[in-house]
């Protein structure tokens, strides 16, 4: 919804495919949902749809932001072929379980297109603050410089500002690791820790980001940038994010079922966690952090013991590979 | 005062020298200073000394936690030479103006003790929160990585956990700097904006602390490190943060010598500022942060257009250097 808002207050005429049916039903009567995005009314230009087919036909740009592990399921299920005259533009953030793909790759996968005509969006964004006017900060990624560049100028609107990259593995990969880090961050909120605490994680946190993303091709310097460390940032201090939020209820003592049950949704991380663990052990990259949050998620380990595991390491130089 | 408590409860023997007299009047008549720590109590066994000679008489190590335009004199005015057994270690956090040199440095050239034997210790450590026992990871850097892993070996105590680095003006430049970033955040908080800007300014605030830092000789990964991306997340989100607090001030419309005039301790970052700015015009680096900062610190621009400023700045690729 917010980046229909964005687009639209860019002088483009834009379409929004709500899958959900009563979620779609209170857009066309309401123009809002609150439950996703509280006292905001979608401006009256921007067309609703409730089938995809319908929606993707003759369009420049198409505008993926389905949750991570149902983005493939969505593909398959189109009626006729994915394929704007433009380009395609990924902003979810996650890797697939079992298949460990990123989101561009399982569009080019699933669709044919041509990841010169992919990119992914992401970067420190809470859709709250966006259509509320803040000063915002992102980048586009694609193979393709020059795609990289006509999404950069397609988004930059107003105070929402892009920058450009053609490292798309690094900014997916930055994008969806920030959220292990985000939980493991809320579980020490939870626990009452301090900032102190905090910065550390976040620190170990985006050096295993940046390890990983290195052993699959990522440039490293991608993970200083807005999706990595900004990205980690505004996620991990914010109240706004869902995956902060299951961390610092974990960390309260509360089981993940429950948690997950009572939100409307999804916490990109708790899946991102499997996914990352995964591709973990398949690259042999050390992610300490990942390993102890899969531990408290899916093994039943006290919070409590995991910070303290994590503190036990034996001494190391600051920097290793 | 921290250090020395954490120095203590790992065993060590500890001299505590108070340079301001009615703080070490306090001190001794109290063991507290409430007005650094509140509610803390400096343990028995930590002697107290007003005299600085005194002090370092016969000691192992001297740890200088003196504010950084003051280091150098404190320095020359110690009336014997100061010659630790085993080394000296700054915790200070800025760089000397006009000189332009940094904490390490400033020692060396003025008490000619050998690099080899120096060490700066940093990263995200509020005080506070280290008197508290919460878990904390720091840097000790030296060139000398001998010297450096005694350092990590004398201060890893309890939840307190130090990492080794030979790259110390990378580790001095990083903790610097990084309290301009928070003044620069501070002033988005004033302003009222929210957790996106806080995460772009961060970010781009760590690429120009990078740059500079690499035009001084450091080493970029250390920026990604505890005392760069680190002590950068811990200052900018904390309450405890002097220059946050400063700049928040700044960004609610309040004179930076009103600010100053009723802060009991120095925020090192409004020097920082100045320093900062110089070193990126000696070496001809962009800083457009630092610059901005300077600008609504101490030539009357306004912390609304600064931030406009930043903003309108010509759309780039990401990383540039």
């Amino acid at each position: 919804m917010a980046l229909a808002w964005l687009l639209n207050q860019g002088g483009n005429s834009v379409r929004l495919w709500e899958y959900d049916p009563e979620d779609y039903g209170r857009l066309v009567s309401e123009r809002a949902n609150p439950s996703r995005l509280r006292s905001f009314r979608l401006p009256d230009e921007i067309e609703l749809y409730d089938d995809a087919d319908a929606a993707i036909a003759n369009t420049d740009l198409v505008v993926l932001a389905t949750p991570a592990q149902h983005l493939r399921s969505v593909l398959n299920s189109l009626k006729t072929e994915l394929h704007p005259t433009g380009g395609v533009i990924n902003v979810a953030k996650g890797i697939e379980i079992n298949s460990l793909q990123g989101m561009s790759e399982v569009i080019c996968r699933t669709t044919g297109i041509s990841p010169e005509r992919v990119a992914t969006l992401s970067g420190p964004s809470h859709a709250e603050e966006v259509v509320e006017g803040m000063p915002t900060a992102v980048v586009a990624a694609s193979v393709s410089a020059a795609f990289a560049s006509e999404v950069q100028r397609t988004f930059s609107i107003g105070k929402f500002r892009v920058y450009a990259s053609t490292d798309i593995t690094g900014v997916e990969i930055g994008g969806s690791l920030k959220n292990i880090i985000a939980i493991a961050a809320g579980i020490a909120d939870g626990l009452g820790l301090g900032d102190n605490t905090k910065g550390a994680i976040m620190t170990r946190g985006l050096a295993e980001m940046t390890r990983l993303g290195v052993a699959l091709g990522a440039e490293p310097e991608t993970f200083a940038g807005l999706s990595g460390v900004g990205d980690l940032i505004t996620t991990c201090i914010s109240q706004h994010s869902r995956n902060r939020h299951v961390g610092e209820r974990i960390g309260q003592g509360e089981s993940l079922d429950d948690i997950l049950s009572e939100m409307a949704m999804v916490a990109e991380g708790v899946e991102t966690t499997r996914s990352g663990r995964e591709l973990a052990r398949k690259h042999d990259v050390e992610m300490p952090i990942t390993v102890e949050v899969h531990h408290v998620l899916f093994e039943g380990k006290l919070p409590s013991e995991a910070v303290t595991e994590l503190l036990g390491r034996e001494l190391k130089a600051e920097i290793w590979r």
